[in-house]
């Protein structure tokens, strides 16, 4: 059996097609976009080139895109960068997000506390969602930033981005001082395979995206700064990406980036139907695991990601035996470094200790198959028996 | 004639070598370092011998390099985290540099002094090396770090790093305070390829790399930070490179980075040599050019940089006319975005706008060769010639 990858959440193959695209950047056309010579002006119209795709798919100007190294420096930008702004001015700021965020949204926030800005974090429902009215009982005439993901990295909650959007609409027209801004940033990074990104629909000021989450390179992200908005940059230097984010432009990196999201708009509808119907033939096999229970609801999720939980198995003894037989998933919690604190998310969709431990995260991607679930159940079925034959 | 690149110190091709080593991990090895089970962790074995090398052609523990996205990067890391950390703490603080660093180092201090950091600019003398006596006479009790380039960027002077390594020493035996740190920060971007890079020889705290400087990528880059030194991160998320640098690693990137240094130091004396030989054949060339000068000290200088000024012909002018004739070379002036203001490295050097205007920088590389000559001084005759005929 050829090893199975149900990471794709974690990480996703570079894309044949996306690496083809970037071959001709890592090879003859080597060129620095900011030079002036025909060397460096072939290597700016590839940039220009994924800039217009990258706009095309946000439904944006391509002044409006700003690439980065990845969706930490993305989330951090936008984040940071409306801090910074208000900050230097001696507003008096607060803001807004969700306890389920990724540490790149969550980790900022806290930081942003302990340089004294206010930040209040709602609560999600039972499986994963953001209540709308939660974020409209938190809102303050000096919030400022708004900041939710699309859909959650750990369960694949989809949360109500258009909704929020519009209480944020209305908030900003009841406001009395019309010039404090109260921008909305989306961390896009999961949902972009799957969802509409049409950031005019979403009504968001800042998206998130990154490169290697969908089929694209590591290293590149991109981040959509609406035109007008206040930021202040993460870091100083020449005059790349509107003096936002200096530095020599990743080339081949941002043409991935290009590629890729081509690729997810032309291949969005096929892959989804694709993915629902494996998704459904694990989830059919796995709710006769006795003693298993699934993480999020259905039918507000992605339609790649499986959180399950298994009692009286451990997440990560799960993850490396099904490692062995070569199955690659990851937990729903973030222990990765030994911890035994159960994952933030599936804390606060208030799941007790005793199923967030056995929790394991599947997440489906664009090279897997129907034949592959059989052996993954198989596998699975026989780790939980014998992890509980060990238990106590 | 085949295209001639004379503009290596913008960009350099990726070595044909690098790329074979970052296939891997831009096919079939497209694990996330930070996954735990084998995919992932194979990512994290190449990671850690790119890290290896590194820190081998840098002599310094693998825990010292953090890599990021670029020069620009770990420029604004070394120099925003130190006074981040001192910032943070209330501690009354004070910056030098030179007049001639990269404007990641000159932007990000200018910005510092935004927030209320006290920056002095050390002048450099008529060849563009900084004196060290300057830096002395700049020191003041509550200076925290001292950033200053190792090889400048458009004229290629190579600065006096060990004599200020050793200034600081002396300075930091003779301070009261001694839990004031004084740091010595420096940006090596042009040097790796032609100096040695040894961070204890040098006396360094800091020392800023790129990658698509030395034939790797672009899009990376790495910071040797000194065990012990206090510094806060640029931006937050999770716990990657110790914490100081979040985000998922660019482990192709990575991989290319430490495939190019490590061919860097095998290659080094040899392609000193050969530099050399071009260098001088093109300066003797040169030289018969009437109204034509040198800026800076051959032998104070980067093996691969000449950088010539031209009376009665204006840099950008000779740049696009040699392009045409499938040349690239750059101006020795900043002045990209159409702006009339001459260089601020060949101003520092007291260089009268008369010559500094009609600067141009030939840097050379891996790919050029003696047999570039010829035709290269033919065309800059002509170009020269026309010019001036042109000119009022």
């Amino acid at each position: 059996m050829k090893p199975i990858y149900f990471d794709n959440s974690a990480t996703t193959p570079l894309d044949r097609r996306v690496l083809a695209g970037m071959t001709p950047y890592l090879t003859k056309e080597f060129g620095n976009s900011g030079s002036i010579h025909s060397v460096g002006q072939r290597a700016l119209a590839a940039v220009d080139g994924a800039r217009d795709k990258t706009a095309d798919f946000l439904n944006c100007d391509p002044q409006e895109i700003i690439f980065t190294a990845g969706a930490t420096e993305s989330n951090n930008l936008a984040i940071q960068g409306v801090v910074n702004y208000f900050q230097k001015r001696g507003t008096k700021i607060h803001l807004i997000t969700s306890k389920i965020e990724h540490p790149s949204v969550l980790e900022v926030m806290k930081e942003m506390e302990k340089r004294g800005v206010a930040v209040s974090y709602a609560n999600v429902d039972n499986s994963g969602v953001v209540k709308t009215t939660e974020i409209a009982r938190l809102i303050r005439p000096e919030t400022v930033l708004i900041s939710v993901m699309y859909a959650n990295n750990e369960v694949g909650s989809i949360q109500p981005i258009e909704e929020i959007a519009s209480l944020i609409k209305t908030e900003k027209a009841r406001r009395k001082t019309k010039d404090l801004a109260l921008y909305f940033h989306v961390d896009a990074v999961q949902a972009v395979n799957y969802l509409n990104c049409d950031v005019q629909k979403l009504g968001t000021d800042f998206l998130t995206m990154s490169g290697h989450k969908i089929y694209g390179p590591k290293g590149i992200g991109a981040l959509f700064v609406r035109r007008g908005v206040k930021i202040e940059p993460l870091y100083f230097g020449g005059h790349q990406e509107y003096a936002l984010r200096p530095g020599t432009l990743n080339v081949a990196g941002i043409v991935g980036l290009g590629k890729a999201v081509e690729l997810v708009e032309k291949e969005r509808s096929v892959a989804v139907l694709k993915l629902k119907k494996i998704k459904r033939a694990i989830m059919g096999a796995l709710s006769k695991i006795p003693e298993a229970r699934f993480n999020g609801d259905a039918e507000r999720q992605l339609p790649n990601i499986i959180n399950v939980s298994f009692r009286r198995a451990e997440g990560e003894s799960i993850l490396m035996m099904l490692d062995m037989a070569g199955i690659a998933v990851s937990t729903g919690s973030a222990c990765s470094s030994g911890s035994l604190e159960p994952s933030h998310v599936l804390s606060a969709m208030r799941i007790k200790p005793e199923w967030s431990h056995g929790s394991v995260r599947i997440s489906l991607g664009r090279c897997n198959s129907e034949a592959e679930v059989d052996y993954f159940i198989k596998k699975l079925k026989a780790v939980i028996l014998k992890l509980r034959s060990m238990a106590p």
